[in-house]
């Protein structure tokens, strides 16, 4: 068994989550966010198709709580003592006559929190309305809470130990791209690219192996492209279609995304303007991305440039990322648009993410940044930043 | 523009929800779960992680819902006429002062269903806790009614359309499968052998491309394959340990699971006995898995070769395939388990999965199986059914 990080610094974040608790006057928190349970506890493992979580007592190790088959795994990654790995029984799955939420909340009993107030992750996935329900219905007397990002918002910032991994993503995300672009031509089944994109993601760079991204890879050409989240098919690259590339370095779960585009000949002049547009917007917002500053200014110095261009994005043009499962790799906290007020702090990680996506094309090309102190932030991958064109 | 399948098709499924409507005297369905949205409309789309659905009101086209960047997407992948495509504006995404299903709420009273039963899938993924409630707070008039599983049993029985669709699927598997086996070898890193798995599962077979599995490869080794769900590292496969391959096939989102295991070295004699009653007891659950049987039959069969050689699985044995989305490939309607009652009909599909989880080791043999009239199910994969040994 190796966890994936110190003990000081599982200590570190479990110091954070309680001092919240504290101020929000919970007496126990139930994480069912995997991401949440995962940097808590280290648990890993392709268990959140079922009813599953962390409970937080306001004092003494964490409990795990999931389905039997799962507590080995969970014995075998976190850093929780056995008596604190909770296990329901295998007819509780998928059944129309009861619910797992009904064995937590015979759980919670036993802890002799029926009165107490209780932390609940209620938007986050898995989290259904069923299981609220559920427990709402099996724990009267408790005063269920809305915790949603209570977490989340204390993963923003990472530590020594998380940068070593967002680092070893990043190089994996590099390998990834690079490699995509390079075997980009026209005639090349979508499909079969995809197959290299998922071994590249696998093997991963430098000596470290590959973890699977929270999101699969996305490459849509030509007219596909003006839709964001279309996955592939066998259809083949075709020559005048650019491809954009959104793809990510997973290192044991930590997410580095990085986006490119290749164009099979040459480029309109519309996406050549938009090309310059968008190095310009990536420039503006890296430089603006620094500590004390808000979100908004990040969104409103990327949007200059562009608007200058005649370009208005609705979208969000970025979120913060690092430790995250399926389906979404981002922390699901800050966004970078106008109307957020979120203070960027330095060891924030972002996904610097301006996607074009135009009337019948679109364009990609994003960097992942640490935000550190005294400096525009750093991106963590080092790819020219253009459309790549290739005959 | 390619749909999956014929607008016959469709039309059959929107028949056999609007019946169902009926009976339980729904005026509209709202379904987030993402396989059900596919199998009604054809939408197919990576942005599970945002709040989406499909309307169903109890005459005319249904509506897809969604954010606005995934709107295109619904234009191109569903068989939806345009003005069915209603799409939110993105500040509603992941903010803290508003939420998506706010939005919903506005289009519900839009179509005048303000007073109405409408379904909702309460323990659907990605309907969570938070979406429910602030639907109802919304819609204090309607009659929010729970939905779970409405659609998912009429996906139960595959039609002729389908069923070409599972064969590509399980062709896949196959080939998946089959190469795991040949690549295994003492040293070999986990991650190097996912990086050709999951290069198979995409390059496809017999001409037809492969989608992504709904679950990420697992291939548990020695004692790690005591616990279900673990993913994989950069470890070596080792002399001595045996290795479960737990993989799918996926044709445009249809999957068919196939597990083997592979023994490099010789067996314990425990593993021999244990594999022994495993083909027994598949061969008992594929004998037993007819029409007009039910669920428990078949979970009998399966156990009663297991028990006699003393081995008492506590898991259901098998679940409902086809069509799905991550997290889970599974229908999440029957269990193959003593407590359910649920019947089996002809052009139904299980992965018949009595997994072995024993103390410190673990195997699996499994089949997907199609139900047939007036003979036992059809195993779909065409692999040796026993534990691989490999010098």
């Amino acid at each position: 068994m190796s966890l994936p990080f110190s003990p000081g610094e599982y200590a570190r974040r479990l110091g954070l989550v309680r001092r919240e608790m504290d101020a929000r006057g919970l007496q126990a928190l139930f994480l069912s966010d995997p991401s949440n349970m995962a940097w808590l506890t280290g648990y890993d493992g392709w268990s959140f198709y079922v009813p599953q979580g962390v409970i937080v007592p306001a004092a003494g190790d964490p409990f795990w709580w999931g389905r039997g088959m799962d507590a080995p795994g969970a014995a075998r990654t976190t850093w929780l003592p056995a008596e604190r790995i909770l296990a329901y029984a295998d007819g509780y799955v998928m059944a129309d006559d009861r619910h797992p939420m009904q064995d937590l909340a015979a759980r919670i009993a036993d802890l002799g929190l029926t009165t107490a107030a209780i932390g609940v992750e209620m938007d986050a996935y898995y989290y259904t309305a069923a299981a609220h329900r559920t427990l709402s219905e099996a724990l009267p007397a408790a005063k269920l809470r809305d915790a949603t990002g209570l977490v989340n918002r204390h993963r923003g910032v990472k530590s020594a130990e998380e940068l070593v991994f967002m680092r070893r993503a990043a190089a994996i995300a590099e390998r990834v791209v690079s490699g995509a672009i390079e075997r980009a031509r026209p005639g090349l089944a979508k499909n079969e690219l995809v197959a290299a994109i998922l071994a590249d993601q696998a093997l991963g760079a430098d000596g470290h192996w590959g973890d699977y991204p929270a999101i699969v890879p996305m490459l849509p050409s030509g007219a596909d492209a003006a839709a964001a989240h279309l996955t592939w098919d066998g259809a083949p690259l075709r020559a005048g279609e650019a491809t954009f590339f959104e793809l990510a370095g997973c290192y044991r779960r930590y997410h580095v995304p990085l986006c490119r585009t290749v164009m099979l000949g040459r480029m309109p002049p519309e996406m050549q303007r938009a090309e310059a547009a968008l190095v310009a917007a990536l420039e503006a917002g890296i430089a603006a991305a620094r500590p004390g500053a808000l979100a908004r200014d990040v969104a409103l110095a990327v949007a200059a440039p562009l608007e200058a261009a005649g370009i208005d994005r609705q979208a969000r043009c970025g979120y913060p990322v690092g430790l995250s499962y399926p389906p979404d790799w981002g922390e699901r906290t800050i966004s970078l648009r106008e109307s957020d007020h979120g203070v960027l702090q330095a060891g924030m990680t972002f996904h610097l993410m301006p996607g074009l996506w135009m009337d019948g094309w679109g364009i990609e090309i994003t960097e992942t940044i640490l935000i550190r102190d005294g400096a525009p932030a750093e991106p963590l991958c080092h790819l020219p930043r253009r459309v790549v064109t290739k005959a």
